[in-house]
């Protein structure tokens, strides 16, 4: 896909190729286009005259001689960033206010000349990491809007995830502005705490937010990051720039979680996807260490289920007491819980949390930087209004403890879902590896380019399911049309890894086979593989006869998917026939 | 008075001058003459076979070639601090604890061959600045038992101000390494919070907690921050070393409030003991300059008066609920009132206390260090006793916002009262100035020596007060036997400074004086000066009729003290004599 790249926007109007007003008509009608697909991306826009306005502002400066580092380069906020003109609402249209001055952010962006196209959807008061808690609506994910695009950013990672804009400001605190830059293919970059002013943001827990940056490569983040850091003094959590650690050099050593500690609630395709990423730093010269993340897990569980919720209720404690209905059901949920947070608990989270913050130092102590997957797997929207905290809090599992612990983070693209989502990892560093990471986050595009990523979802696309034939619904078998009468796709002729044995139940009419997973002393074993709608899926488990059974099947590249294995009775009075390779091969030897 | 010096004992013992044995001999010996005097200094103490028997390890590790930098320095600990073979008390009988182990820093104190002598009294669970919160007694100020020694480090304050050891550990979370310090002519050194290993230490606020040193002089405090210093990665409020600001040129330039920010609550002779130290300094090469501390009077006032009460709660949870009346009436009061504080409360005040830090940096903007009172005044112990929650407050105005601030600090000895109990100012600078401290507050030793100590007390001492006299009282008048009567003293023949008129108010019979302040246009006028026992002053100023008054006057020397001065009235027919420069000029004028 086409996604507008800052970098390029910015050469080609400061040297005249374009102008940023030719710039702002074209993201104007990308905008006006993608709102018949999903318009809850906004919450607001200026006026397209205003737009234009400020592009033609920009061509000004650029012909009065002035160098804008980021000339005419169309951007969005999240709508919990103050930019004077437009309300700032942080999705509680009770909570709205029209704040006099922009956030000391937008202020710097704007001065590089970037062009503000309006303020984005999100997860209400920053409380989420789904995308679904907003009166504004639910951003889907961008290649497949049955899936949640992800939270609190959702709608900036979808501004920016639909080519809408170059740029699209998150803010994180649990992982916002990192898990939908996963979801929808992007670099979710979020600063050492501080690093970037604050100034201006409804604070979610104000001693841990930090405003971020979605953008389509690490090259654009590493760009607006140069614009926008700096110490401010009017805000009080701002930090001023502390020597990091060096950039790395050719070889260096990455940190992934003990296999035991790596958790992908059965999301297999997040596994192997994750798998990919880790061979892919090798290959890029890294040299892989496993760690303990017990402390980053222990101290993530702190935001959530301790204290620190009660730092998001003092945030919107008024409200909360006043028109407690004008929160979001699930939002308020949340929040009300703080109040029966003790000051006392409070303090002893907070030495919990310095206890993890040094058990966590032994990380840096192993290696330059740590690998994450993003997050562990993806949601449908349905899923997560159905089970709106536990699935929540399932995607921050990677996320959650990166602010509470001072670490920076940039999430990287890692690749997707045979359903379109992206999956991503996540390269995190002490406080002030902000240029350590950057850097490693543009080797990492450059020596191992994504897949190609796939079509932006504008009808709507059905989940689908791969699933592993064995026996007689293989291409030409018998039972072959309960696959076809389903739509089903050949996804892939392959075989097994080499650990199944496979089993005739000669005692059956017609003789089945039975799939047998053996591990050592096992063959590779011929398959094919569909892909077909979750619901036809559906309903061809439920005509699978015993003993034979629809569980999950390891391929000979390593990727699992479901398929055809069997109850362990299959094999009584069965014959071994695993030396035919294949189902195929032995009904042929039967005649 | 003959204080041990650790540098002295140290060189002594290593170089064959003295052995440890006889060191801890001598040690035994004046805190066996000392228990005479204050037992209720102490809470336990080792069997003096145990510490000869300490001692003789020190020599024996001399006489095989160890090179210790404390050898055979006596010293004692605070008995918050754990030191193995000892029991831990926090002064609270039923908190009591046998640790297995010594705090980190004791060990190496050890290590470096200092002998302990013993577990100091505090306030219970160091929450308190008077040392009269304990169990265990209340040990008053070396110099006049009837004030207070200071807390919460009571013990270790009046075992090293009473030459009984070296040095003390104290600990200091909102004044207590500090203030004890300024009442018993000492320095108090406060390092940067975490420079010092806290580990074995009972928390009070365990995210402020410093374990602190007394010392006699500046060299001593430094010679024991070169052992003690250093990251302990078992503490996880430990920090390591950072670079801190350069040690200082022989210009230097130090903050002091603006006036009408000093508070003295009424103890004149304090606030002329700050000028003298204010002008000490400007000796030294500094130049002074006036800065707003309002956000350091605001940050301290969040310490007992916010959510921080709530963190001294948290360290003793499980006796206040259990077994409430186990802790001190004053400090159940006090830490009770933590169960109500919200973490909503918590998070706000933190913050709030952002904020102030961040005005508080104009400080350091401004100038090298900050010099401040460090207590306003002194109170008796029966006064505290009385009023035990706001003059512990009072105590505390100019330290209790430095942790929160994460600043580093020394107290410093700036001179004594009439009634012999000690002044003492701080320099302050921001985290990990300790270094620049350091060498300052030895420079101002060395160029400004400070007046001699008074005698300890060892008998009690009656508290006196500085009485002004014109008129009738003067040596020679009629009513000079008011004060000869009463054992009244003379201190002092001088005038008042010039801004005085001199009244005869000549319709009373016999005539009377009026001294009347007018500022521009006054005299000096000669005036004596009695010092008389405070039973004996309150007799005298019930006696003295009206519209004469005891107010308080300023004498030539700029200092002030209580004397005769006059109501408006006394003025009405009255004949102006300041002319006669005096009472007894114009007496013997009348003839």
């Amino acid at each position: 896909m086409d996604r507008p790249s800052a970098r390029t926007i910015a050469a080609e109007v400061a040297s005249g190729v374009r102008s940023a007003e030719a710039v702002a008509r074209d993201a104007l009608a990308r905008i006006a286009a993608y709102d018949a697909v999903q318009p809850q991306t906004w919450i607001e826009r200026p006026p397209a005259e205003a737009v234009l306005a400020k592009a033609r502002a920009v061509d000004a400066r650029i012909a009065a001689g002035e160098s804008l580092p980021l000339a005419g380069v169309p951007f969005a906020v999240k709508d919990n960033i103050d930019a004077a003109g437009l309300p700032t609402t942080a999705a509680c249209p009770s909570y709205a206010y029209r704040p006099k001055r922009s956030a000391e952010v937008i202020e710097r962006l704007e001065a590089a000349g970037a062009v503000l196209m309006g303020k984005t959807n999100l997860d209400q008061f920053a409380t989420g990491l789904v995308g679904a808690r907003s009166p504004y609506g639910a951003p889907g994910c961008v290649f497949n809007r049955a899936y949640v695009s992800g939270g609190s950013s959702s709608g900036s990672a979808v501004a920016v995830g639909a080519g809408l804009v170059a740029f699209a400001l998150g803010t994180d605190t649990a992982g916002s502005g990192r898990v939908p830059a996963a979801f929808n293919d992007l670099v979710g970059w979020k600063p050492t705490r501080g690093r970037w002013s604050a100034r201006g943001l409804v604070p979610a827990c104000r001693s841990l937010d930090c405003i971020t940056v979605f953008t389509p490569h690490a090259g654009d983040a590493a760009l607006v990051d140069s614009v926008v850091a700096g110490f401010d003094p009017l805000d009080s959590w701002s930090r001023r720039e502390a020597p990091g650690p060096a950039p790395l050099e050719e070889a260096f050593t990455f940190a992934v979680p003990r296999s035991a500690q790596l958790q992908f609630f059965g999301d297999l395709e997040a596994e192997d996807l994750f798998a990919v990423a880790v061979a892919r730093l090798v290959a890029m010269g890294g040299r892989k260490v496993e760690v303990d993340v017990e402390p980053l897990l222990a101290a993530a569980r702190l935001l959530y289920s301790g204290p620190w919720v009660a730092e998001r209720t003092a945030a919107v404690e008024d409200l909360l007491r006043t028109s407690p209905t004008a929160v979001h059901p699930v939002v308020r949920a949340i929040l009300q819980g703080g109040f029966g947070v003790s000051g006392v608990d409070t303090f002893k989270a907070i030495y919990e949390l310095a206890d993890h913050a040094r058990a966590a130092e032994a990380v840096w102590a192993a290696a330059d930087v740590l690998l994450l997957p993003t997050a562990p797997t993806i949601y449908r929207i349905a899923e997560v209004l159905a089970e709106p905290f536990a699935l929540n809090a399932n995607l921050g599992l990677y996320t959650n403890f990166v602010n509470l612990l001072d670490m920076s983070a940039v999430a990287v693209p890692a690749g997707f879902r045979a359903n379109g989502t992206g999956f991503g990892v996540t390269l995190i560093g002490p406080a002030f590896a902000d240029a350590r990471l950057l850097a490693l986050a543009a080797r990492y595009e450059e020596i191992a380019p994504m897949p190609q990523s796939p079509a932006l979802d504008v009808d709507g696309k059905p989940q689908t399911v791969k699933l592993c034939v064995v026996g007689a619904h293989l291409a030409g078998m018998p039972l072959h049309w309960q696959l076809t009468s389903r739509d089903a796709r050949l996804a892939a002729r392959t075989t097994t890894a080499p650990v199944y044995r496979l089993y005739a139940m000669t005692a059956a009419t017609p003789v089945k086979p039975a799939l047998i997973h053996v591990g050592d002393g096992g063959a590779a074993l011929e398959v094919e593989v569909y892909e077909l709608g979750v619901a036809e899926f559906g309903s061809f488990v439920a005509e699978v006869p015993p003993p034979l059974a629809i569980g999950t099947v390891t391929l000979e590249d390593g990727s699992q998917v479901k398929g055809f294995v069997a109850e362990p009775r299959a094999t009584a009075g069965a014959e071994d026939v695993t030396a035919f390779g294949g189902w195929r091969a032995y009904v042929a030897s039967r005649g």
